[in-house]
């Protein structure tokens, strides 16, 4: 059989500021596979469906001598990141062809997962009929960042006020409706009026545009606040400080504002975490997702089957995942944002 | 009777930098007292013995209109805090004539504590014998603010890393020793060498001196830590995030490097709290003091007065407390500075 096309996202640059299409990553689609007689040393060879575009892959695009939770990405090897695949051909007894699985994928049209690395391999049963492209998003990675760490960290009572920093977004939408189930009041920013609209559309009870109207503001009216989900850093969590009641949770789930800019952010409300006994709680979702999996998988990823919570996605296709990575690091994504490799 | 001499302390004018002597506080010999038809209204008349001299009396010398955990010193009116004193006079069942109380008193020789402010007043039994000035020191608030933050926040681990700043002070000297004792590798870090030798004689595995040795490069070498206590804020918290473990923990007690100051400090590692898992813990000793209370004059005063547990004091009389709590925030005192008002 001919070789077939492997298209790729290839990691070529490091980028300084922000990432660029076309020198930070390139699309390779002279690249090919020999899908019938590539060795499989025990493993599955997938047809890769989607994969997730995250904004905490900004900092895998890093020199590779710089240790991190997280492996920095190859120049020349494709990215990866959680994905969904088909199963093509498998040597595995657990995986059978037609099978569909979640892993951790390389950006590529189909890819080899050997057996050595099948205890990283999931396989969806997927009885709520959500569309694969969920798997990378609210039933997949985000989902379980939101629901772990708000469940972790957050001892929310009813009545309480939260306030969640891209709010709109795979995992800050997914916050304010957790919380809002819960019974808090929900403050919620984001970047766009559209963002804006989405959040009032999954019920947050205060949702504005930070670029057009100003935290502090918004906070001292609305506030004081209990819990601050960040996923911003920098000025938005300055401005949070100074505006949380005592006893108060921070969860630091990302500092975007920090991953594209080697400036440091002054603090002037740093004193509070002493004054008014506040925590912070930084956390990777792989080390308390574990814990909260099973409720996850059986009571809230049916409510995303039913509607009752709401998620968007925006889909990019893989050819044009530079520009999306791109646009997630900026905020312009309007949605959580997928790289749509093949339908099925 | 002729009036007494009630000489006191005087807060004077907010300071906009380091507090100044004479002109921050003003020491007032010409007050007097009349002991014997002084109103008790229901309580007792305090002979002062011993005020404790913190480093937090520099957030009460703010202007009244901002709100913050402790209430404002009012400009006019003696300075106050944790004290010693023995009872000259009782309208009050509970307090006898020549009881010793501890409770929250003003700068001055002696001092009123009507009926309605008895809830605040608490007879010391001292069976164990010590000095009184250690009840405003390691068996007062310092001592309670050490024991009940490590045993709420640090989860220690036989054989983990503890990073101690202001390590010779009331607070962090108390702290290194109950580490040691827990089984834990402990850094201190303090001003002068002086302090460097007594945290050396007091236990600590490393020691020292942050103004002749980089903090990062001890740590590089010494770290990483698990736990660090932090008195000081700014730039070496910067540094213990930098150094800290997965899953570390950062116990939040003070930020004197942020009190005479207005100058936010811009912070190149809080990514860290994210990509590390790291928890920062703030707390007021009188919100998490009660519940480890009882423990700490069972377990901990015991030790304080068979030696096994070290304290050290500076002492200062009443006239030159001024200049004792400028040197306190410029971290000239060598030990826990106590003001000595009179001796029984």
């Amino acid at each position: 059989m001919a070789p077939t096309r492997n298209s790729a996202i290839i990691f070529n640059e490091v980028p300084t500021g922000y990432p660029e299409p076309g020198k930070t990553t390139i699309f390779d689609e002279n690249r090919t596979i020999d899908l019938e007689n590539v060795p499989l040393n025990g493993g599955v060879l997938l047809k890769v469906l989607v994969v997730s575009n995250d904004p905490y892959l900004r900092g895998k695009m890093r020199d590779a001598s710089i240790a991190s939770y997280s492996d920095a990405f190859k120049i020349g090897a494709p990215l990866s990141n959680f994905a969904v695949g088909r199963v093509v051909r498998s040597e595995a007894e657990a995986f059978k062809v037609g099978d569909h699985v979640a892993s951790f994928l390389n950006f590529e049209e189909y890819t080899v997962m050997p057996g050595a690395a099948l205890s990283w391999v999931t396989k969806l049963d997927n009885k709520v009929n959500l569309p694969w492209s969920v798997y990378v998003g609210a039933a997949g990675m985000p989902g379980r960042t939101a629901y772990s760490a708000y469940h972790e960290f957050s001892k929310a009572k009813k009545g309480e006020t939260i306030f969640v920093s891209t709010g709109a977004g795979a995992v800050g939408s997914l916050v304010i409706q957790i919380a809002k189930r819960d019974g808090l009041k929900v403050i919620g920013s984001a970047g766009s009026d559209d963002k804006v609209a989405f959040m009032k559309e999954i019920g947050a009870d205060v949702a504005f545009n930070y670029k057009t109207t100003s935290t502090d503001e918004i906070l001292a009216k609305e506030g004081p606040i209990d819990i601050y989900w960040d996923n911003v850093g920098g000025a938005t969590l300055d401005s949070a400080l100074g505006h949380m009641n005592v006893n108060g949770r921070i969860i630091n789930c990302g500092m975007i504002s920090a991953y594209n800019t080697k400036e440091p952010y002054a603090f002037k409300n740093i004193m509070r975490i002493v004054t008014h006994s506040l925590s912070l709680n930084g956390f990777i979702e792989s080390r308390i997702g574990p814990k909260h999996s099973e409720k996850f998988y059986r009571e809230f990823v049916p409510l995303l089957a039913n509607g009752e919570v709401k998620y968007r996605e925006e889909k990019t296709p893989l050819a044009e995942a530079g520009e999306a990575i791109r646009k997630i690091q900026m905020g312009e994504n309007i949605a959580k944002s997928v790289i749509v490799v093949a339908e099925d």
